[in-house]
């Protein structure tokens, strides 16, 4: 083994939007929720985080890039998954004296995203759960996803349920230190494989309040979190994985939407209110409810759902993508987004839904892209390093 | 007394605007509250129908007249307000048959309202109030306010708060009948006369969701909302009222701050999800922030509230008329309602508030016209009649 050799390890991770929303902290410093949640993961195809982690003994100190922007990795979060992935590392060096001494080198991380950061875009998600998943490759560390999840949560809550694919619950856990508080894998991809996405992009900038503050300021104010997270949310927690294990689109569906709209009503009783949606959102939310009404018994063949900012994801089964999607790109066909394959099959929907128009007019001028995506696996391990 | 004598007898009937607000009914038919609610009347100076009731042998059916356009009567809820105040006509023509036979006779009802109707200006409310006190004026009933607003509950819910003047409030009661969900007076106007508020009128669209639909579609749907009636709303009531007896200004906008986003939560619950207020709506709020927040230890000196509308109402204090109207003047000092005395001598607000550009931008395109008013009395009789 040369003596200056750099080690080095990369991975894709994706993006996760949840369908019963994590908002709330009961422990910040760990990261631990106020209600367990679930999300689907998407298709690294369409969206992900790219990271290599490399370290050496020339590296002279800890470092993240992102999108060839510095960042700050003092912060506790960061800290505490790195002095976490160290420690295991340590065991197995001290298990085994012959490997190599990676635990006490310094760490140069470099991370891209294939898409806007901070868009309410889930790009914490994939950046932790990347950089976790990286230096534990880096570190040929025997861990499962689980075990994963638990370091990754520590750097962003919703991260940890990016290191795993297909139909991923979160749970709250009991225990003080959140060693229970761990990510699990309600079903795999494979398990339900037609689940679609389209996303709206409404705004690719920073939003105003981020959501760690907002979320501690709903858990401060909101006289209807609490009762969110303990009546509310641990129900719905039991009927989405239901709805999950029997592929029951229509109760996905109503789900994905009634939790979207608790999530954001306690937003709003926040003082002071917190809005993340915009009219472009409502119009968004408007034309789903149009498309489902056009449904035999309303059954909604689409849902939306929002995180903490304007852009819609809209989910819905590859055999509506015509009447979903296609309704969409009647109206914002124009826009960034349909250029690939999948795209360009998709056939506009011609009839006019009625009572759409308004909506029409400000989702054409409120929806800068689009992304279309489907569930999708867990991260990716790559040889093609960044550094 | 002639033959063909007409009877009338004309009053004016204040709106009220809520500070707790009434969402949801335990009894639609009685229109019974799922919880309390507190309102400020508002001066008749500003906002009122105005009507008139007359009967006599010659008039052939039970007519209402609204703005000039004949309105149906035949409702249950407008049928119950006839049916009660006709009953108690009677029992005091059997008692003294003196009097003259009104309660045989048929109505025609004439109303006027000095402002749009159905634009979340509570015209439902003031409307009722103005036909029941019209009527008991004519009938030359011996009923007290709140037995009159029992009777106007009737008609339409938050009408029974527009019966008497000041800071009212209406309790939820417990009765099935409803003969205790009743309004009264937690303090008259001249306890806090100087209560003023400016409505930033930004739509006078009929709305999307009627009142009366919405509310029952939030108690079939939302899981939060029995939380908001059963838990956030009778610690709130409390409070409020001791707000209002100690006029303590800074508890009383707080309370109203925050019980206008929990209405608006709740509504947001809803399956599908209501949206009352819109972007122009979110814009008043951020406005009504930096206004508090130039104060010192940043003591709220106003407090916005929305009905089912995107009409923002924003109460103040007298002190503080240039300081809260004058910030609005200074941005929408250019649309109507400005002409009068007060509203001439409002000073603008030079200084512009850190970080409102945005929201003063939305406030230009999105307000249509201002009214200033205050706190008021309680109908008034007039021999202006309009029949």
């Amino acid at each position: 083994m040369a003596e200056n050799e750099i080690y080095r390890a990369s991975t894709y991770a994706p993006v996760n939007i949840a369908v019963i929303k994590y908002w709330g902290k009961r422990d910040s410093k760990l990261n631990l929720p106020s209600n367990a949640s679930l999300s689907v993961t998407l298709s690294q195809d369409d969206l992900r985080t790219h990271t290599t982690a490399s370290c050496s003994k020339e590296v002279p100190e800890d470092s993240l890039t992102l999108n060839n922007a510095s960042q700050d990795i003092s912060g506790a979060r960061t800290q505490a998954c790195l002095r976490e992935l160290r420690a295991l590392r340590q065991e197995m060096e001290d298990k085994d004296p012959s490997l190599p001494k990676l635990a006490a080198m310094k760490l140069k991380i470099v991370s891209e995203n294939n898409f806007p950061t901070a868009a309410g875009l889930a790009s914490s998600a994939a950046g932790f759960a990347a950089l976790v998943r990286a230096i534990a490759n880096l570190y040929q560390l025997s861990v499962s996803p689980t075990d994963l999840s638990r370091i990754a949560r520590q750097g962003s809550g919703s991260a940890c349920r990016s290191v795993l694919g297909g139909y991923v619950a979160w749970q709250k856990g009991e225990k003080p230190d959140g060693s229970d508080s761990v990510a699990y894998e309600v079903s795999p991809a494979s398990h339900w494989p037609d689940m679609r996405a389209i996303i709206l992009v409404a705004s690719a900038e920073k939003k105003d309040v981020s959501s760690t503050a907002g979320m501690q300021q709903t858990v401060a104010s909101s006289a209807l979190f609490q009762h969110r997270a303990d009546e509310v949310v641990p129900k719905r927690m039991k009927a989405m994985e239901k709805a999950i294990h029997n592929r029951d689109f229509e109760s996905f569906a109503v789900l994905t939407m009634k939790d979207s709209n608790n999530f954001h009503a306690c937003c709003l009783d926040t003082q002071p209110p917190i809005f993340y949606m915009n009219d472009t959102s409502k119009a968004a939310i408007r034309m789903c409810e149009a498309i489902n009404s056009t449904q035999p018994d309303e059954k909604p063949i689409c849902a939306y759902t929002f995180d903490a900012g304007p852009n819609a994801v809209v989910y819905y089964l590859a055999e509506h993508e015509d009447l979903v999607a296609g309704t969409f790109k009647a109206i914002v066909g124009d826009k960034t987004g349909w250029e690939g394959n999948r795209g360009q099959n998709i056939k506009v929907r011609s009839e006019t839904l009625e009572g759409t128009q308004a909506a029409a007019d400000l989702l054409k001028s409120g929806v800068s892209r689009v992304i279309l995506t489907s569930v999708g696996d867990g991260p990716r391990k790559t040889e093609e390093h960044l550094c």
